[in-house]
């Protein structure tokens, strides 16, 4: 048997390219006392990924060249020697871009299948939901009334933000790019409002439109332009979460754009970057509560899932040119 | 008797000038049931006031034209119909730039003139003060072991940051303009350490030399290039007070820089705007606690004293050109 890796080839110079991965193929490796051997079954593809192979200091070390790509999975266990995963067990685990895995647990969790698809366990129920559920309850201390805008509002965690905000009695603002997405965030999510920021050339024109009462939460999964808009509105004592950034994710030198402290003296603002992985103890707590609104039907997720391994590189390259709606993830195989 | 006032003759744009404001002579007010009559003592000039002047949105209404310019002073209370001001009082209050002023006792609050020169109540027994012990204590949570960069360091605000994350135990370091400035704050106030802008041209590697690791509380008083240089030098977990944008308050048109949120994200930063006037409610306990610091000799104060009601515009254009060392007043009567 041999395994399928995606290794990094090259650094990418401004937009990520397919030639910066390469297929390779190695022994699956022996398993060893005290670990387990998972076979993936969905792969995720997230955004941050694309900070994860520039060589410059970030939270967490980059992607070596030659290295097998970072990422999470969803994966079956098929051999074990470890005390608390057993064969057929279904595991959400950071096992990188690759078929087969050698684990010794550490990160890795059991997925209950009864709830949901398990690829949601890199989703809605795993990662990205759980960036949501801190993001704007912690973070933000989103609160009801408030009139939260959440930028990147199509994809995982954007999605999963402006549920949360209205389970909680606040209105929800998408910004998204094209009209299918902005006809999930309205008619599947239940935003308030959205704008579509391809057929708008005035941010703040739009935003006074759909917010008349200026933002008190912002989630910026974006960046850029875009964020310059919000941050020009806020209402006194706004907060706003520094998610991501993806506008800027692909750029080869660091963007310009307007000075921005001033708009948060002015509305007394707090905005914070955060990692999810910040609120790792209270994980568990997390995912109880997505479970039930998802079991409810409160929180709709939408997966959006690309075939076979060998275009996981191809996959993540779309998430910034925009092409998923929902969460995206990569089967490899075929799930039990 | 007549009262000379300082009104907004025009808005600046661009640099403040002196031909801004006006000089016009009118009748000293009646003093009704309930109200004071104040003479001025002092009249402080601070750089929030730039703000003032521009005809935007900020969180406090904006200076009309012909209106008496906006301003605390320090005032001797010479008639009174009020229960709670006595004539021979000294009092802090909101009185703008004028000789002489009627308040019904809104903002003022008497000066105790036992422990430091009444000028005092305008300066690190006032305003500026507070700003420096609520935004380093509670925006910045500053700690014991803290790395803290104060900017506008020099000033009756960053002055009183240093010392006051000094005598919290952290380390100190200050950001100036020209040589007197620099050893005001490590001989004086005893910061750690100090980087003079103007002789520097590489602000990051200046930083990188006297705080080898990195910057857990950031002080902001002037944005622009510096703040932008030690956004990029924090430690996890950062924590960013923006007080003030000095160097770009006098711009026409707002400055472009990069784009730092990516900066936050990093390292998990905290970055806040906010105001004194948000901390009323404890204004009690932290003048209590900036007296006794000043009455044991453990902060320090530097007044730069300007002499005549006629020099106010100039007094506060100086501001902005970084004149002043320390708390910058004008002294309008002979103090008692």
């Amino acid at each position: 048997m041999v395994n399928r890796q995606f290794v990094l080839a090259s650094r990418p110079d401004g937009m990520l390219q397919e030639s910066n991965f390469r297929l390779v193929e190695t022994p699956i490796p022996a398993v060893g006392e005290g670990e387990f051997l998972a076979r993936a079954l969905y792969l995720s593809v997230d955004p941050y990924m694309r900070g994860r192979l520039n060589a410059v200091r970030s939270y967490a070390p980059y992607v070596e060249i030659g290295q097998v790509m970072v990422g999470g999975g969803v994966a079956e266990v098929i051999e074990s020697k470890h005390p608390q995963f057993h064969a057929g067990d279904i595991v959400n685990l950071p096992m990188g871009w690759q078929e087969y895995a050698v684990s010794n647990g550490t990160g890795a969790r059991k997925v209950d299948a009864s709830v949901a698809p398990v690829s949601t366990a890199v989703g809605v129920l795993g990662m990205p939901g759980l960036t949501a559920y801190f993001g704007l309850l912690d973070v933000c201390s989103v609160k009801a009334g408030d009139t939260v805008v959440v930028s990147g509002a199509a994809g995982a965690v954007g999605s999963t933000v402006g549920q949360i905000a209205k389970i909680k009695g606040a209105r929800a603002i998408g910004i998204a790019g094209g009209k299918a997405k902005i006809e999930y965030i309205l008619n599947e999510c239940g935003f308030d409002a959205a704008i579509d920021y391809k057929s708008t050339s005035d941010y703040g024109a739009a935003l006074r439109e759909v917010c008349p009462g200026r933002v008190d939460v912002y989630f910026d999964n974006v960046g850029g332009p875009i964020a310059d808009a919000v941050l020009g509105y806020l209402n006194a004592f706004a907060r706003i979460a520094i998610c991501g950034q993806i506008s800027g994710a692909n750029d080869a030198k660091p963007a310009t754009g307007p000075r921005m402290f001033r708009h948060l003296l002015v509305a007394r603002a707090r905005m914070q970057g955060f990692l999810v992985f910040d609120f790792e103890s209270r994980y568990a707590e997390a995912l109880a509560q997505l479970t039930e609104w998802v079991r409810d039907g409160k929180l709709k997720y939408h997966e959006d899932i690309v075939e076979g391994f060998e275009n996981l590189p191809r996959a993540l390259i779309g998430l910034f040119t925009g092409e998923n709606i929902g969460k995206r993830v990569v089967r490899v195989a075929a799930s039990r």
